[in-house]
């Protein structure tokens, strides 16, 4: 059910002592081919952490053998130095493999600003590299050593039509606002494929899916989403099925992302309906769901749809085209307001169920966008303002 | 010290029944003239309550003599009804002054998508008008009346270079993050100004005031600031002396705005320098203040640089050109970031005053920008969370 679920792959996480807990904080994952190649889409801020500097000119000719992943520090804002310590961890795990450093993409998480302890980091690639393992087991154990302020490993798997197989682990609770991939996320698969082919999967599928969750709006400097394909299956696979495939597990990783949003009571779902265009649809629902007003009332049960309208309103006209005396609102199955006034006593709207279902339509064109969020809640303040991270 | 601190002005503030706690929610400020000059702003959403509509077609002629404001019901999102419901407002008050409909000016705040109890509204201000004072205390008993979830009462007054008064009184605690104007604000002056004088020094001041705080990114339906000059004092005024006044109070009522933000426990200041263009500073600076996590860590004591650097990374570079590898960080004046790296320690930082002070070099030119905004803490999640507002 992970990265080690199609063949050709082997997985490993353990305790390498980055983190003070002791709890795992290195990952390994590695494609035994008989094919490397690989494709990776990467964070839109202009902030770029050294493992995505390091990954992105790695990734470029569309091969890679490994990914070496660590949390307990996110490698970002280091400088030269903070490049040159992801240059040597992947020269170090492409020794340990019999590889090329060139084929080695690193992925860190953690706190920004600080420099990683090398040996401790090191050592941990020895320690995983030593229990590398196909098995389910070392998959899970990969997911695990990723987890920062996640409370439960990420991960999926999926078969697609003929035969091949996509799995995939993730990592990411907070600062989970993407654009163009979130978090750390490996994505494997057994089917045979070109480089071209898998980047174009990938794409499409993180465009709708790790692009339409957005926790808190704020995009992390190290945000990194990999596919590996080792064509072990033997089984050749079109654009089409892969990016079903790859959509598939990145749906379920990415639903996974916002379920475990730091502090969240309720996942929020803003379907925005009869939009001008898809944009437009999309620039609606992320404004709502990152309403901090609308955010707060949805964590006290509170169907304030208000918030929702004054959300909306605050779209330019210009991204997208809609008249604010025609749009309808429903808050799980109820339509609270209807054409720019009120509709059913809010009272109707049960507001218990984990999942909150947010419907604004546009009364403008056909177009449909959507994205999932996660209320704002006291436990979100505290793990924000007690911690570093 | 407030909006009857200038000659040629009543005021006064009355409990009418609209909100339940038997709080004052109603209050008028009445301009006894000569003049019945006025100039007013009002909310970018373009989602925009009955009384923004009403108001904002009222004094397209430069001219107000009253103006009448309520809590306990934003009158937003109420259709042509509730329209109706302002228009009938500024009837029912022109009557009670002897004045034209189209001269009274109607403010409303409050929550949205429910119509105005029309009756306690239409007795509250007859019995406001049965109390208009020139005094302070009617100045402040208006000032009470618009209060929703503020905890202090904001007024503030001037006294310009010639001799002449400006003053003011705001409200807002919430859905704070103005676009051409903020909350409920009403100013006046004694200057003899015409309209357009009053127009042009009214947008320069909220430019630089209103439009500088932002609580919660959050911006609402019914944002107002209004201008009325009454001339009262005989002394004319330029563009610049009034602009220089006007701004004063706006300033000193903007600064209020965000010390009273809701659950607040640190007003934060956010100055970016050294960019291209006064636009570009402004937008890091806005992207800053609208981090739930760099408000999460200074609501934490937390100097987390990391979080401020991520967010500055989140701004295109068409709209703000800087190197990220250039950027530097201060935190109440401690450089934690330099040049995009590690600087001083971060335990070197002082956050226990009130106030924060965030300062972001982007070394890329000579242009400066800031913004007032405060933390993100557990009594604001309690406060929206708990409450229908």
């Amino acid at each position: 059910m992970s990265v080690t679920t199609p063949q050709g792959f082997r997985a490993a996480g353990v305790p390498a002592g980055l983190k003070s807990t002791g709890a795992p904080d290195v990952a390994l994952v590695v494609n035994d081919g008989p094919l490397d190649v690989a494709a990776a889409v990467f964070t839109g801020n202009r902030v770029q952490a050294a493992p995505v500097q390091w990954s992105r000119q790695a990734v470029a000719d569309g091969r890679a053998t490994a990914v070496v992943l660590n949390s307990g520090g996110a490698n970002a804002c280091t400088g030269p130095e903070g490049f040159a310590d992801s240059h040597r961890t992947a020269e170090h795990v492409a020794a340990l493999l019999e590889a090329s450093a060139q084929d080695v993409l690193v992925c860190s998480t953690g706190l920004i600003g600080v420099r990683l302890p090398m040996d401790t980091l090191l050592a941990g690639t020895d320690a995983a590299a030593a229990v590398l393992g196909a098995d389910a087991a070392s998959g899970e154990a990969a997911a695990h050593a990723i987890m920062t302020t996640d409370t439960v490993a990420k991960t999926a798997s999926t078969t697609t039509a003929s035969g091949a197989v996509v799995g995939g682990i993730a990592k990411g609770a907070g600062m989970l606002a993407p654009q163009l991939a979130t978090m750390l996320v490996v994505l494997t698969t057994d089917a045979v494929v070109d480089a071209t082919t898998a980047d174009a999967a990938l794409r499409a599928a993180t465009a709708v899916t790790f692009d339409r969750v957005d926790s808190d709006a704020c995009m992390s400097t190290n945000d990194t989403v990999i596919l590996l394909a080792s064509g072990a299956s033997g089984i050749e696979v079109s654009l089409e099925e892969l990016a079903d495939g790859v959509r598939e597990v990145s749906g379920v990783l990415a639903r996974a992302l916002v379920a475990d949003a730091e502090g969240a009571s309720h996942d929020v779902h803003v379907v925005v309906t009869s939009a001008t265009t898809e944009v437009a649809a999309l620039a609606v629902a992320r404004e709502i769901s990152r309403s901090n007003l609308v955010k707060t009332a949805i964590a006290g049960n509170d169907p304030n749809w208000g918030r929702i309208v004054a959300a909306a309103g605050c779209v330019p006209e210009s991204v997208a085209p809609y008249d604010p005396a025609q749009l309808s609102v429903r808050v799980n199955g109820v339509q609270v307001c209807r054409a720019g006034e009120v509709g059913e006593p809010r009272e109707l709207v049960d507001m218990t169920p984990r999942e909150t279902l947010v419907e604004v339509d546009l009364a403008a064109g056909t177009a449909t966008g959507d994205i999932w969020t996660n209320d704002l809640t006291h436990a979100y303040v505290e793990e924000n303002s007690a911690y570093s991270s």
